[in-house]
This record gives structure tokens, sequence and C-alpha cells, in this order.
């Protein structure tokens, strides 16, 4: 089992919370295969306070195998002078890309069992590349998928799964379908039985106030949702649903689900950023192997002092970690290029979602 | 300072809850005229266990004055026989409605200083009356109202408006206006501010993810709520935002506001309701003088057997009473028809929102 770590945002808390997981004691047995500048994991290791040895690997040598144990790939392409700390950075976005990009095709090439990293900084991206929307369409793009993939929000106690996601919230009705959320319901379903959670029970969030209330306030709860619900409790499912979104979370916190789908971003992300989301961990799946990222972001704040909390940091690492073992093994399935470590993207021309 | 009490649905904790109010010993020295049907509040009493005597008064002399002290005004408009405790009923829904109009009739003859309702319950009240959509759209008829009220719910940390309520998602982002937003914004300021709690800072939530994240997911943070929100503040006022809503209520909480303006229904009822707003008070403010009630409903599961929680219903009586007593006194804006206590009110023939 091999992680691929790309080191996130150099103007934020990614290089030290790096180096804190690669020091932490639960992560000793762990394979990583590093990405990004090693004079970047240098600052992180001074600014978190903590030492290690990390072997470098140069990016030609990758494809013919990696050593057992724990390397960094050096890919020099952000000096700690490029940046300041505290503040988002073209070169700290174009670094992150590049890192990103490297560790996901690692992993579909098989090199890596999954793919995580630290902090982004969407802003810094942006100065680097102002046609970035999000991780799902760069994803896509850095691996040909065909099929995009989806963002789980994961606390211990409840995941939340969305059907739409980065669209204006005019949007939503119009963008929602039976097929879609069933499809939605049966991902969420596949995602953490795959997460070792057997036969998970998954409330479906209503997209009107009082699921509609009897269609007095919108239909889509009755015409959308109730009939998708259906088909997916027909198929054996533990599902339940259309549910005021307003109730659907206090009852899942309150232990009757494992699991909330919800019609659109904000409607998750009000109730989990309440319930302590900034300890949970993104995961994006639907890749045929696990991308996991501390929910919380850059932390400008505190960049740089080595205060941030690994928790978040360190609970992506062990859900990477738990799905990947869970996952049947794969063979690599697309070759490492030449130019994996530092490759262009393609050019993004449609919203994600 | 005398508050209208309507007795809520008989089918749920509505009655218990009366009774439990008007025992506990903070209430004591305070002034209700209770409308309902006085066999329910013995079966509230009952199921309570508490005992007081309450002087009757026949609904024909009330408006040749009342006497000082607590009274009631029995419309024996549901006896406990016609009711089956834990279900919704026709007969309950229908009392519910009549009490809580001859509250509100009461309030604006300035009889009353402020109306509460303990919980009712709108199935019920559907089965009675299947044009009913709201209290909002109720109450303007009952009063007559050329201007909508407002619904806030009131948590001792934060309060919450919306803009929009019971309208379907799709309509929110066509319902939304610069003028609405601003309106919204004084309406909170003016409320706050009669409740006691001076230039109250407002955080605006946004409308669409990341508040638009520029432009990306839609156009309405920038063209309209940030417009609205500049004015807001040139006027003085304490306000800021958009503010994407999974950031907005956490800030709150953390006391960086005092309220939080959501732009549809299930933004901040998602939020209050993990808050713990079933502890929580809605006010419907707007009207001359406030409506308060439990933010919790009836409570079907536990009805009858005295463990309703009384905290949401004492909260709701603490601050009718405090804004009562904060408004400058009013005249009578309206004489007490001969009907007040059983008059019909005309069929909705709208949304309020």
């Amino acid at each position: 089992m091999r992680t691929a770590l790309a080191i996130g945002d150099a103007g934020g808390v990614g290089p030290e919370l790096a180096a804190k997981l690669l020091a932490h004691p639960e992560m000793q047995g762990r394979d990583f295969v590093v990405i990004g500048d090693a004079r970047l994991l240098e600052m992180g290791k001074t600014h978190a306070g903590v030492a290690f040895d990390l072997p470098v690997v140069a990016a030609s040598e990758v494809a013919r195998g990696l050593p057992a144990g724990r390397v960094m790939v050096d890919l020099a392409n952000c000096g700690p002078e490029a940046i300041t700390k505290g503040s988002s950075n073209p070169a700290a976005g174009a670094a992150s890309l590049q890192n990103f990009a490297a560790a996901l095709r690692l992993a579909q090439a098989g090199i890596a069992d999954a793919a995580m990293f630290t902090p982004f900084n969407k802003h810094s991206m942006r100065l680097a590349r102002p046609d970035y929307v999000d991780e799902i369409g760069f994803i896509d793009r850095v691996l040909g998928a065909t099929r995009s993939g989806r963002e789980f929000n994961v606390l211990e106690e409840v995941w939340n799964a969305r059907v739409t996601s980065h669209i204006p919230l005019r949007k939503v009705a119009d963008t929602l379908s039976v097929e879609r959320i069933l499809a939605s319901i049966k991902l969420t379903h596949e995602v953490m039985e795959g997460a070792g959670k057997p036969n998970p029970r998954i409330g479906v969030a209503a997209l009107n106030p009082h699921a509609g209330d009897g269609r007095n306030f919108g239909e889509e709860d009755d015409d959308i949702i109730e009939p998708a619900v259906r088909a997916a409790a027909a198929e054996g499912l533990a599902v339940k649903g259309p549910i005021p979104s307003d109730t659907v979370f206090v009852r899942a916190i309150r232990g009757e689900f494992d699991a909330v789908l919800t019609m659109y971003h904000d409607q998750g992300q009000i109730a989990m950023k309440l319930m302590g989301f900034d300890r949970g961990v993104t995961l994006i799946a639907g890749y045929g192997f696990p991308i996991c990222t501390p929910a919380h972001g850059t932390a400008y704040d505190i960049a740089g002092q080595g205060k941030a909390d690994l928790g978040a940091t360190l609970a992506a690492a062990r859900l990477a970690e738990s799905l990947a073992k869970l996952n049947p093994p794969r063979g690599a399935s697309v070759a490492l290029g030449a130019d994996w470590a530092t490759g262009a993207v393609e050019t993004e021309t449609a919203l994600a979602d």
C-alpha cells in the first residue's frame, strides 16, 4: 500500500502538515511517495519542528518501479524564495497543480494505491491557471476520465455526498433527475461499502422547504427525489427520503443515518461545517483509487507557525489507506507517460457539474 | 402587559405546555388571556400534573375591558372527546385556527400586548382548512395586513431571519432583489433594536456556493446581495456579506454576528436546528405586536405524558414580554368586532412569500 502525497499550497499550512504527517508515529510503517519541491518539504519540517530523512527519486526513474519505504519525487518547482507565507501566489498555485496532477498519474498507473494532498488554495491555482474551476474538473482532465467522480465529506459520525455541487443555486432544480439521484445513492452505497461500512443507511435530503409540503412549495420532492429513493430501496439499499433538509442531519447525528445525500452544495456544507467538518476529510471517489484531503483550507493566518492541527490530515491518510486496502487490487490502467511529473493538463472547457 | 395565549393543537403537547407555563413560578406575576377550550386546558393541567384556578370571561364581555390578572376566554370549541392524543385531527386543527385568530384580534385591538401560542400542527389545520398555507399568510388575513410580517428564529446566541421562506427552491433566485434584501436587513435591525439589542451585527448569507466564487457559480451574490449589503452599511447598519452560507453560522456562533440573514428557508433552518433551535423561539414580527411560539412542533410521540420540556415555551413567553415592553404603547388600531372570538377568516388566495 503506497499513498502518493502531493504537497499543497506553499503559502499555507500544506508543507508543514505534510512534514508533520510523515513524522507522525502512526505513519511510520507506511509507504508514501511525496511529490513536490524538496526545499518546501524542508521548510515544512523546520516550521513543524520535525526531522526525518527521505530518499529522493528522479521522476524519470519512477516508471521502473519504486523501492519499498518512503521516497520523494523532487519536482523542484517551487522554492521557498518564490512564495510569501500567508498569501496566495501564482508560483504556489502552479506547483500545487503540478504536484496534484503527478500524484493522480502515479495512482492511475498503479504505482500508488491512493492519492492525497495537503490544502490547496483556489486563488493561487487561479493565479497560475485562470481556467481552474474545481478539483473534480481538473482530475477528469488529468486522468482523461469519461465519468466524473464524486466528492464525499467524511466525519467519523456521518458522511455527506451531494448530487450537484459547484453550480449556481438557480440551476439546481433543473439539474436534478431521477437517474442522477439514483446514481448518487448507488455511488454513495458503493463507496461506503468499499470503505468497510456494509449496507450504509442513507438519508436523502429534500430539495424544497418541508420537502415541498405536499406540493405546496415545489414539485421536485414528489416527482424526482421520491421515485429515485423508491427505486434504490427496491434494489435493497437502506435508503430513506426525501427528508426535510433541516432535520436530516439532526437525525443522522442522532444515529439514524450513516450518510446524508444532499441535492446541492450548501445544503450539506452548512450542516457539516457546523458539525465540525473542519476536522473532517474530503474524499473524491469514482476514479478507481481514493483521493483524500483534509477538509480545511490553507489557514494563511497561521501558516509557517507549526500550529496547524494534524487531525484532519491524519484522518485523510487513514481513510485513503483503509479505502485502498478494501478495494480489490488493480492493475495499472494507464502506463506512466514520460512527462507524468510535469506534463501539462488540457484546458478546462466546462464546469464539472 | 398582557399576553394572549392561544392553546395549540389538542392532539399534541400544546395543552400541557400551556398549563405548565401558567403554573411556572416565573410567570406568576404576569397577566395572560388564555384562549381555547377550557376542557382542553383542564386536560393539559392533568397531563402536566399542575393545578391553578383561572377565572373564565365570556367572549362578549372582553371588549368592555378585562380584569387585571389572568383570565380564560373559553371558546368551547374542542372537547377532549373530539380528538385523539398523538395524532392530527380536523377538530384540533379548527380549534387551533380559531384560538390563533382570536389571540391576534385581541392584540390588534390593544387588549393584549403580545400574542403567543403553543405548537400547532399544520396537518390538523389543513384537515380543517385545506387552503391553509402558513402562519404569515393566515395572520395577514386575520389582521387585514397590507404588508406581511417576517419570521425570526431566535436562539439566545444568534437570531435568524430570511428573505424568502415557503417557496420552491427553484424560485428563490428570481425572488431576490436589492430592495427586498435591503428591506430584510433593515427589518432585522429594527426588530432586534426593538428587542433591546442595539446596533445588531448582521451577517448576510450568500446565495451560491462559495458566494458565487467570483461569478464562477452564479451572479446573484455580486449583483444583488452585495449592493444591498453596501446600501445598508452606507446607512450605518452593522452588516457584512455576502458570506458563504456554510461559514456564516460558524462565524455567528463564534461571536462575530448577532443575527444571520439567509436567502431561503433551509439555508437558515439547517443551521438553526443543528444549533439546537428546538430549544428556540419563532418570532413573527412586523404587525405592531410580537407573536411568539416555541420552535418545536406538537411532539405527538410524547403528547399527554407530561414530559414535554417547557424551555422553548418559557423562552417564547419571555421574548413576547420583553418585546412588548420595549415597544412604545400602542392605541387600539382596530376595535374588537362582535365576532372576534369566532369570526371566520377569508380564504387564502396566494402564498405569503
